[in-house]
């Protein structure tokens, strides 16, 4: 931050509930939210509501004080809401000598956010924005020990649903021909149920849902599936799972194999996709680039004779709709997709603590995809898989 | 709008997931999320990635295009990430012949709006922002015909949620003085994972969490309840439910009971508030000011000889720890707390469509509290509960 000359930031929300930048400075979930200040030089002070005040003090922050303590309420009542805030935050900067550049961070409704700033400017605080990648997106890209610890947490809690998920299947009832799950013919639709069933248990959610798509679908790397779509032996099906723990934390999983015997379209496309995989997981590490990364995905792809995104980063077509269709990966925190990404477009070589997916995959309209994830942690030498999830092909 | 002298809106996000303004004029969950315009005179256009695009016309927006449709691509390689977004916005505006004011929305990270804006405004464009209420948190809280069913079906299944956990209480069994749920003594924790399969079941998500809190730790409205605490008979449980289902709509229900039989105090509390919650459910209407509906349920507490918060609105108490601590009622729809609100800050009247909790209260630390809370519809001469719930209070 020092040499963008910024003295300090404030971040702010009503909540630290889909806002992964106060949530990670204040290390709790706040029901109301809070502001933070932080002045490069001093500890930061956090600003909560009376309701959220004892949990913060539990998180990351040491200074911590209410809405109350600083007449919140007063100037509420003397200048309303629109008035309110930025005469709080402008007091409280003023106090803290924060009186140079500082930025602002947090998800917030820009229509308020907008007016927000408008009334900091005109109050003097030479308050401003700045362009992806911010500095606390940098910041979360490198975990520490303790997110290291809760991301692993969430992936043996995602790899026991997987596991269960696969034994689920495997214990179908076959009759006349169709697959049976609990006495009902098997959809997709009760799959899910029984996936929602596990994530209850293990107490994580999906809030982004969860991605059980067979036969065609499963060529749409973001189809979620039909849930009318009918289990059948023999088809694709990539189950993708992506749930959030109570801590904030994310994992990112996805599994891909057919009920049965596998023809021999379907093996081949399954041994590809998992030798770039291979591949991959033995080259990352910190000082690859992103983009090294990618290209060594591509390498193994295009070999087996499949289109990947380097034909069009490379110009040789406009699109593509077969083959490699996606990037390798992306990060995974307090976010599902976040810094450092694992595509043709990051020339910055990954760092140790990074923490990322590597999910190559193939797809053919009509026909079906694959796609092999695990999320990973990248070390000095190498890197980590963040769970321990077998990758069976056919399931018998 | 046209009174503010706003020519149209921007509304923005790269997800519409606890993005409420712009879930709401897209009627879709789009993953990306994407860009909004209206002009006011004209209809809409949206913007997706190609990933959300299909998804996104199912919605309510009639123009959907893609990013690439407006060469975002070749403006994110000859521009980098911090132009390509102005300059995309700047030339649909133009386009559309927006140059007049226009207000932006939309929940993002503050630092990259901040630097939209800014951008946006060094091109010419005239965007300001808004203090509360926002254009959109107005129309928001107004309910259309489709908003009212979806929140009712959220309702039937919340309620079928508590009934089947109020079930399950009856049905512990006794040993010893103590109470068992599936062969373990009954903890708020093991209750807790009953409702997490049954939200699971239901197919709805609970990202806020729900509180069940037994004895003195239901004295404070917001305690989620200590999942190591034992559920024991005679104890005041306070158990507040407040799911979102996925087509983004949030419902809010509150039951407060005993296992067997309740004391006297106990009884009283919620004779009490069950009087000022029925008082109130005859009062509102149409045009009945949001400050008149929490006055009504004042007067019923206080003449029991409870105190209210109205104490510290008339300057008769600094703060309050008993009685009825908080306001009556919020208004439920794409977020669980949004406009109208029923409290003393509140002098507008209600109007047909919208959607609040009825909650009174009452609390008396180191004992315990009692709350009751139903979300209703506001009607021309009336209002309707959004699901039908017993109020059970003693349970055997």
């Amino acid at each position: 931050m020092e040499r963008k000359g910024i003295q300090g930031m404030i971040i702010l929300g009503d909540t630290t509930l889909a806002n992964p930048d106060l949530a990670y400075v204040v290390g709790r979930n706040l029901a109301r939210g809070g502001i933070y200040f932080r002045r490069l030089d001093c500890k930061p002070l956090l600003l909560t509501s009376l309701l959220d005040v004892e949990n913060a003090k539990e998180g990351r922050v040491r200074h911590v004080h209410t809405f109350t303590d600083y007449g919140f309420e007063k100037l509420l009542l003397e200048h309303g809401q629109a008035e309110a805030y930025p005469r709080l935050i402008h007091a409280v900067l003023t106090q803290l000598g924060m009186e140079g550049k500082v930025t602002i961070a947090g998800r917030n409704d820009l229509a308020w956010g907008t007016h927000l700033v408008n009334r900091l400017r005109t109050l003097g605080v030479d308050v401003f924005g700045e362009s992806s990648p911010t500095v606390l997106e940098v910041a979360r890209a490198t975990k520490s020990a303790d997110e290291l610890h809760e991301i692993r947490a969430v992936g043996n809690k995602t790899s026991r649903i997987v596991h269960r998920v696969l034994d689920k299947l495997v214990s179908m009832k076959r009759k006349r021909g169709r697959l049976f799950l609990g006495g009902e013919v098997a959809t997709v639709g009760n799959v899910k149920r029984f996936i929602s069933m596990q994530l209850a248990i293990e107490g994580l959610t999906a809030p982004e849902g969860t991605i059980f798509a067979i036969g065609p679908s499963s060529a749409d790397p973001h189809n979620n599936g039909i849930p009318s779509a009918e289990i059948k032996e023999r088809k694709l099906i990539v189950f993708d799972i992506f749930p959030q723990s109570e801590s904030g934390y994310w994992f990112d999983l996805t599994r891909t194999f057919v009920i049965g015997s596998a023809d021999k379209q379907a093996r081949t496309f399954f041994d590809v996709v998992l030798g770039a995989q291979e591949a991959v997981l033995t080259t990352l590490r910190n000082g690859l680039r992103g983009q090294s990364a990618m290209s060594e995905a591509c390498d193994v792809i295009e070999r087996h004779g499949f289109r990947t995104v380097r034909d069009i980063y490379d110009g040789k077509a406009k699109k593509i709709s077969s083959g490699f269709i996606h990037s390798l990966g992306h990060g995974v925190g307090l976010t599902i997709g976040e810094r450092p990404y694992l595509s043709l477009q990051n020339p910055d070589p990954l760092k140790t603590g990074n923490v990322v997916t590597v999910e190559p995959g193939v797809y053919l309209p009509k026909f079906g995809g694959v796609r092999i994830e695990d999320t990973v942690h990248i070390t000095r030498d190498g890197c980590e898989p963040l769970s321990n999830t077998r990758k069976e092909f056919e399931l018998s």
